[in-house]
């Protein structure tokens, strides 16, 4: 099955970018390449606000990715290389893994990462660290979903002090002891 | 000169305990100790809210090392093992640092960590991730104090999928580009 894999690079304190969306902080070491990543998907998500902070930074979308962007108040429908839509993320979803394809990459933000979580329909993480403590901004896990308990796959060191990490979901477990 | 260390386990969400102080979600696999880093300290530095939670577990405090609880309401002085101040944090430290002996643990919580981080008082962290987002919690790192910069000193993997993570502070560098 299409798996939905949340990948992002967040600073020490959990923030995948600051309150105005900047991410200046995170960095791609030399040694490290999301090359093998990128293989295995070919579909993204984004919430609305990710998409805002993606166009002010050029945006650059198409290709031969399938992008959704998650709006309530933006029309849905294809435009710009992007598929908008303001289906709820889970509907989404399930529709794409009928459809079937390689898997799905949840990107951001937070709160429909949030919204995906509740669901549970994040199947793995896989997420750069970068040493840094920003002190406030963007977070990658807004609170407000019950546990989700993962198990680790992959811990890797790169070079400046990027750790990258997979993690795959266990369901199953009790919720708490 | 003594550092201060901040040595906590939290979840991959960046929580110290749930909403309600339990940290049943924490383990300490078997090929993991904390006795090396418990050699290089004799002092512990903890907040009020950490006290009540440590003594709602059954306290346990005394023994070698010198514990301090930082508290604005509770009287000051030595007792029950511990010793409680009404000074703030960083003068704590500075007492501390000119009386000399080992690193001081920075055992939490939250608002103790970001007082000590405002102050850039924090010299290392040394933090245990657990594979599980419990979504939602006492954060490690709460929002509200300046960037600080670490360098990766060591990340290790022990079963069950704990992971190490070793950083210390680097200073003098920009606070932002």
């Amino acid at each position: 099955m299409r798996k939905v894999i949340l990948g992002l690079g967040i600073s020490l304190d959990g923030y995948i970018a600051r309150p105005d969306g900047a991410v200046d902080f995170l960095f791609m070491p030399k040694d490290y390449s999301m090359g093998p990543f990128f293989k295995t998907i070919d579909t993204a998500l984004m919430g609305r606000k990710t998409y805002d902070v993606a166009m002010k930074m050029g945006g650059g979308f198409g290709g031969p990715m399938a992008s959704y962007v998650f709006s309530r108040t933006l029309p849905p429908g294809e435009r710009d290389g992007l598929i908008f839509t303001s289906e709820s993320p889970a509907a989404v979803v399930g529709q794409l893994r009928q459809r079937g394809g390689k898997h799905i990459w949840l990107m951001g933000g937070g709160e429909l990462v949030r919204d995906l979580l509740r669901a549970d329909l994040v199947d793995e993480l896989y997420i750069g660290v970068v040493p840094v403590l920003i002190g406030e901004g963007i977070p990658l896990f807004p609170s407000g979903f019950p546990q989700r308990n993962f198990a680790l796959v992959k811990n890797q060191t790169f070079s400046k002090g990027l750790i990258a990490l997979t993690y795959k979901r266990v369901r199953g477990k009790a919720k708490r002891k």
